[in-house]
């Protein structure tokens, strides 16, 4: 049970039902469609699982249901968050009792911290926590963890880890430099699957990327190729998931564009518990084509009935060239043209 | 009861006794405390509050204590941000029953989003709130709310106004220029009391000040002053309060130094639920020896025993000079020379 | 010669001829225009007179062309700042030479240097000019200056004052209160015009403020009302600069909002030596437009021949209204309608 | 002479003398030791260059003696950048005289500046210039060119390629995604040498890395290895780099570390013409001993005559420890214990 973590974990979005309740059965469908398509691990209550729009109560219900489904298929990183350090390790307890593999826990967030005040925070929770620890660091979102402090915190033998997405390749680096001497098994996963080809050649364990929600066929394979060697052919996959990863990140507030793409995926996510404005909607729309139509070039969904623009690379743009080619397209069938 | 929000709320900390549970006891003596000393009105489940650091239902219990220990002296303003749309939606209306005045509720926070996001928010809390709602934008914590969605946030009766803690003067004015001809009713609140003189005098109708909690005597005179156009008296005293806010705000992880401060008026708030490492309890003490001295300078304590040293604004070197000078005094009056 | 800086400076633009060259007629005219309207003194070579873009003889030339076209009336204020130490003591001697009242050298940039390093450029300058020094710090574009190197810089006799661009009224109590008990004769100048009321109010001397190059006339009567303690004639007036210094800052990449609304008071300021678009080229005339609109309230100008739109204070979109209204009126006149 | 840019380009510090002059006998050998220890290219007039603290004139005369002394050797990569796009040309016209191979242009700096001017920027130059130009893309320092701009740039011939020293492999990516597909010849040249091989890996034809200036033989070495695909040797070597990198770059202004760097190679830059303060120049000292431990590991210099501490990776640390090292050692031969 205790087995390195290693691979893809991935970051899971938590289907919603009419009534913005958690929909359990879709949520199985999706935790064993993914398990069937090679991810090694799940994570679920982070960032892409949107664990602050949760009740603390439906956090802990979401793990139960993660490890329920999975039943030790593959192991569960689970996010275990919460409003102050006797809360998180209450979960911490629950997580371990549910049959967790280990816990990943998010920096303080709101308030920013310095660095003695995350060291605190995680010292307090490596000291009390019954399941193993792996640090969680998200600048743009929370308290941002410095390397020395990393590096004072790998002394403690909880802490079995970093979850890293601040997507830059000389600060993992630098915490590999610090920690491994001291550390040899402290795992490294990058969150951040735009360089995940990158950061996996510099020495990481793995990743939680949230595109392996959405095509856990491909980065399961990047990843394969690059642990073989074939660097060549994972930075071709590489740079087309790129561009998955941006039109699904750039062109929706996060973590939007990833729900419109695992839906295309044949799920029913809902709708989000963050209302969107009517514009929102409109160009959510407009975003899931163009979303379609990348991919399919890999082959996991058909393209879109009116088929696909050319694309430019200008999500703005693209979004607009995509909706015109299916009006012109459904003219021309109408025989308008 | 909907009389018009004017004057200083004061953004309430809440004691925790020892084994980190809220000292109703104590929250409730504070409370009276404070309404004693002329505050306008109470802000608990603030930033200040430490909101983020109780549970759902520690919120609704600490604003339930207000409320009932109020009993209509004066208003309460209760933050009432939660998970999503539903969470606050249903703290509201709570709120609603226990007597609050309205509520304050910070922009989505973790998530950064985009300005059309955040007005979705608020438009649907908007729709369904029983009770006035008041904006809370506070950017360097949470999603920043612009000119433009206040303007069309300003289009709902139910949102009575913005309680704003940018600190930025002219960003204030913005918001008046463009609310003001289509809601002359709509509050601007500041909680930055740096320059809560400057704000008063641009138009706005008051302040949530955490310096209020810690000498609302002074707070409120500075208030006072300036109502009656007294600014020459009103800025002597906003350099002395700003003084006393840069220590509290900046020499130690926001709200510490506040807590430490109003210890010195004779509460026990107990240990913060962010564990404190070594270092910063040291670094507490120090902190808060200083702050005695800047307090004493206005009266509402004494000096602490071994004297004050010369400060010199720079609070690092301020606070060794501090403890420098009471080991000295101490060695002094042992003998020692 | 020696008397303190007091009023308003303005920061100066440099008219240039077709071939881009220095038009040393129209730059004549264009200071005997601001003395005539009331200035205080002005402020050649500084951000807003684009220092960066002229090469170092033009720089000394416009310090001539100045001091010899003012002849004392009005003191000048001559932005020093050259490649390095030497390079500005030359400067400074020079200017000293042509009759200039004191220098602003602004901060190091291009790098962002330590406080340390700041220290270090400025004291240097300060053991050996030959002509009065403030400092200019402008944290958006330079290495800022902090409050305590402030302090240090203080110590040195020809370090006179400061000229503050941050616009952040905290920041500027904080250096008076730092420095003012050991140099009552500190002068501190504002460069923020958004606030010029209320930083006049908390103690700046004066202020150093782009729109006085736009609407003299206005910055003096703002300056002289708030002097007199007329704060809420002062404050209306403020509400009004901010529109109109919103609209050139904001809508165009500074500060070309500046010239298009200079040349609207009857100069020919030529273009920028930064080359703009074709698309910024038809932006600038909407902006030129709405910039007359907004001029013609304060009766400077006459407004557009086709009449004013009425201004939401979203410039994209009031620059849209504006050409449409321009339309439509030509449209009418042509009897279209 | 038009061959591609490809390899490692050394962006060279410029020694001066006593009385703060161009050392330019100095400057010659330095140039003919980088070029005997293989690095491909000479990059001079770059941040690293201190361009912006040296004249016009002198910036001139520094490409004359590069290309004078270099006598085709090696390719040149002049910066270009002047006060506007006149006189840059100006420079270009002289370069390509001289024989420079290209010229490097970083974006407008001190104004940040819209990509609407950024690009007007560059398409001026482009359309005018007479060598081939490299734009340089340095956020940090100078107004960012995102992609769409250097898309629209990548349509004249004359812009050859990129430097970019954000250090963000994801953005390089995103370039040469936009780029490549119309522009196969456009080179991509890294400036952040912290990921070198990564950024190789991702398809950049090479580097203008400062590092190359204290550790040639380490660089190329990188660089071959990287070329032949022998990842696991060059991420080896990449660490280290990475270590020294970091000293150089983070425990002093920059460039001061690689300044105290190339001295330890047996060259006399002399002081900069940023002052430093006191304090700065005994950190100065510090530094350069920790710099000649990093080095002598290289087996590049040897180590300093007290032997070396051991490193904690922490730099305010290591100074001190060295220091410590190097007096315990010299009291230990003079007997002392």
């Amino acid at each position: 049970m205790n087995e390195k973590l290693e691979g893809i974990f991935t970051p899971t979005m938590v289907p919603l039902d009419q009534s913005g309740e958690i929909n359990e059965a879709e949520l199985r469908r999706y935790i064993d469609w993914l398990i069937e398509r090679g991810v090694h691990g799940l994570y679920p209550n982070g960032s892409t699982g949107e664990f602050t729009r949760f009740t603390a109560e439906e956090r802990r219900r979401i793990i139960e249901i993660f490890c329920d489904q999975t039943k030790g298929r593959v192991p569960i990183l689970a996010g275990a968050a919460e409003a102050n350090v006797k809360e998180t390790l209450s979960a911490c307890e629950k997580y371990a009792q549910f049959g967790a593999r280990a816990v990943a826990i998010v920096s303080p967030f709101y308030y920013r911290l310095s660095p003695e005040s995350v060291f605190a925070y995680f010292r307090e929770i490596a000291l009390n926590s019954p399941i193993d620890v792996t640090l969680y660091n998200i600048p743009m979102f929370a308290s941002p963890i410095d390397v020395p402090t990393i590096k004072r915190l790998s002394a403690f033998p909880r802490i079995i880890g970093i979850k890293d997405s601040s997507g830059d390749l000389a600060f993992m680096m630098r915490m590999m430099s610090a920690v491994k001497p001291t550390r040899p098994d402290f795992v490294f996963l990058t969150g951040w699957e735009a360089v995940l080809v990158p950061m996996l050649m510099v020495g990481c364990n793995g990743g939680t990327n949230a595109t392996s929600g959405v095509v856990p066929e491909l980065t399961r394979q990047v990843y394969d190729l690059t642990r073989v060697g074939q660097w060549d052919q994972a930075m071709k996959l590489q740079f087309r998931l790129l561009e998955l990863f941006d039109a699904m990140l750039l062109s929706a507030d996060f973590p939007e564009g990833f729900r419109a793409a695992i839906n295309l995926r044949g799920f029913n996510l809902g709708r989000s518990r963050q209302p969107l404005s009517e514009i929102q909607r409109i160009d959510q729309t407009a975003l899931q084509h163009v979303l379609q139509c990348i991919m399919s070039d890999f082959g996991v969904v058909e393209p879109p009935p009116g088929g696909c623009a050319p694309r430019s690379g200008n999500m703005s743009r693209d979004k607009i060239a995509q909706i015109a080619q299916e009006v012109v397209e459904k003219l021309r069938k109408q025989g308008a043209f």
